[in-house]
């Protein structure tokens, strides 16, 4: 357990805590026989109706689990379960595709008996492939509410070599309040979302509208945030549910203690990012940029994230190379404007380049920091307040070796 | 030799041209002991002074010789000589590096008995690295014109694996006319210039201004269109020398035939640039990415270089994986708008993707066609008559591996 301080408010983070964490929510997974046999599939459900949003990929191709899942928050901005599946992202599927999604939304809403417009339905997979109904049909036949065959964290994993998740707890009106996550994204992973689920419940009540603004606001911060290659899927979705059952007075931007409540919501969307950045697929290392001195702070954000997407900075990451030339070159050319003669950049604390000049450095030591598991590339540019951070990860022999073979 | 007639107009490629084929022209190259053997500096004179124009990197960080050559054309619209240099990019380098670069040009200069404003200077390398200026020095006073020492192709390169240059002659005014071209190029490769070198010279005659114009508008169509993994370099530049010696009345938007040059120019800068693309760092294949029925050629062009920057299109492509989910997915994160229900995709001229939906394939065709060297991706939108042709490279594990330890 770990505490955290921030404007009077104690955050704990629970050991071993996840989606399942806050009060009145069951977590699970199973195997239905999409894979060969790992558990492929995932649902969690709430005692009752919760307050749901959500932020969905800015792919043009938007796939069918999220426009099903869309309409069922329009109706009553309530979600009460959500189904998830690997293997087939019912993705450029068609009509087909789209009544598939209804079709299991139904199923699961008949299995659990609740209404059809209160269960979200998420798939991640293969771009074009068909959902096999009959598996769909058989595997929600046999979820069982308080008897899960695998953990929800494990059932939805595709490339992901790590389950990801964790919760915080902190108190509202006096009352003990939970927020958990649990997401999966190992590839395809760039900001606006990418091949990337997220999902986040709590037992605090708050208002639906203002559920929906804090987390679009904190998944800018976190996941929209961190890049592993470059590629928006068409199947990014980050949900959060909150039912409620902390019994504290229902949150909205009006209550004296909601920033408490947007922190916490940050603090799990911000690890849940951290973990797909460092799960990246074939990554070794975990790459944090923090940009400031930037004009504001959206300035920072397009260097950090131009920083962050260079294929050569993650290269010279994995390489161990404390090539700060591919920095500098990827600030510069991201679109920003800044005088270059007052920039400057380090590894962690070794500086090697100042007010625009390289610096002499200590390679030994560049080198021993950029060998561990966590690599900080601070670049400051003396203009202003403007600050950003972006988390990624280095490219390595085993992205390629993942990704020239994913549908074999 | 190789004949094609467009517009009337018969081009003729030039078998083994290059740079130095135009009339006029002499090049050549030398190891003055910057890299361990291989030649490292090249060199490219013409007999008279030539009209010069060039486009440079868009990166803020823009390395000392674009400055210098920049400031070498702004004097009189003109250039007789080029000197390249390897190793160091002379980037990120300060004064020191803006005056070295101008020492350079002055010693070359006096070394051909010409004025200082009549060289230019191109360095490709390390960034942050000065130049060795001892060795630049011994290596100016070596240059003999009429006995290089190695080819200039050769002495431009970095980590590229092949020389790359043509040449073409077509008519004009009854003269013939040639262009001819060298180029190195090979990572940092992305629209809007990379570390990218590229020389174009021509014995015709033609009006600066018009030169520059011709020249802006056929590297956006041709260098600009190449990627190979998103990185835009400080250094890159593509110059131009046109010297007049073929004799021709002097050509401008105003001579019939100007459309003539133009293509003859788009001629040479296309193949150069579709070498690049085929050499990239690491590259097995070339691809080209047709776009074809988009709204207008700009919203192509831009479709275009989704698709070719995708790591995943990339790696799927080395992999001899027909995932078109990945095409697909790259179209719909351009930023563009289309109607996804008309969007059809073939490899070749087998389709995988038609009016929005995947169409049954033969695997095995498909595999057998990616094992090629060239891979063409065809994309189609059926919104209007919009057009863009781009080209990459697959992106493997040997690109990993040049990346990760380029400093060492």
């Amino acid at each position: 357990m770990e505490e955290t301080m921030i404007n009077h408010a104690t955050f704990i983070q629970i050991e071993d805590g996840s989606v399942g964490t806050p009060k009145g929510y069951k977590t699970g997974g199973q195997h239905i026989g999409l894979r060969t046999k790992l558990p492929d599939m995932g649902w969690i459900y709430s005692e009752v109706p919760a307050s749901a949003a959500g932020v969905y990929t800015t792919n043009l191709f938007q796939a069918a689990p999220l426009q099903v899942t869309k309409a069922s928050i329009a109706e009553q901005q309530k979600l009460q379960a959500i189904l998830v599946n690997t293997v087939s992202a019912n993705s450029c599927t068609g009509q087909q595709g789209i009544d598939n999604a209804y079709t299991t939304r139904k199923w699961m809403a008949e299995h659990l008996g609740i209404s059809d417009h209160l269960v979200g339905v998420a798939s991640t997979g293969v771009i074009g492939l068909q959902l096999a109904m009959d598996k769909m049909k058989h595997g929600i036949d046999q979820i069982t509410l308080d008897l899960p065959k695998a953990p929800f964290e494990k059932a939805i994993l595709t490339t992901d070599t790590k389950t990801k998740h964790l919760a915080v707890q902190f108190e509202i009106d006096g009352q003990n309040v939970t927020i958990g996550g649990a997401c999966k994204g190992s590839g395809m992973i760039h900001p606006n979302m990418a091949t990337m689920l997220g999902f986040v419940t709590t037992d605090a009540a708050v208002e639906p509208d203002e559920l929906k603004q804090a987390l679009k606001a904190v998944v800018d911060k976190t996941f929209n945030r961190i890049t592993v290659d470059g590629d928006t899927s068409t199947n990014d979705m980050v949900l959060v549910l909150a039912n409620g059952l902390a019994a504290n007075k229902p949150l909205s931007a009006q209550h004296p203690q909601w920033p408490v409540f947007v922190k916490g919501l940050e603090m799990v969307c911000q690890g849940l990012a951290k973990y797909i950045a460092a799960d990246g697929e074939g990554a070794t290392k975990l790459i944090e940029v923090q940009v400031s001195g930037a004009k504001d702070d959206h300035s920072a954000e397009v260097i950090s994230k131009s920083i962050i997407g260079s294929s050569l900075v993650k290269t010279a990451v994995f390489g161990s190379d404390a090539n700060w030339g591919r920095v500098i070159c990827a600030m510069g050319y991201s679109g920003e404007s800044f005088d270059t003669n007052k920039v400057s950049m380090a590894l962690g604390d070794i500086v090697l380049f100042q007010n625009g000049m390289p610096v002499d450095f200590d390679e030994e030591q560049a080198i021993k920091y950029l060998n561990g598991h966590n690599v900080v590339i601070k670049a400051m540019l003396g203009e202003g307040n403007g600050k950003a951070v972006a988390w990624g990860c280095d490219l390595t022999y085993n992205y390629v070796k993942i990704n020239a073979s994913y549908r074999s």
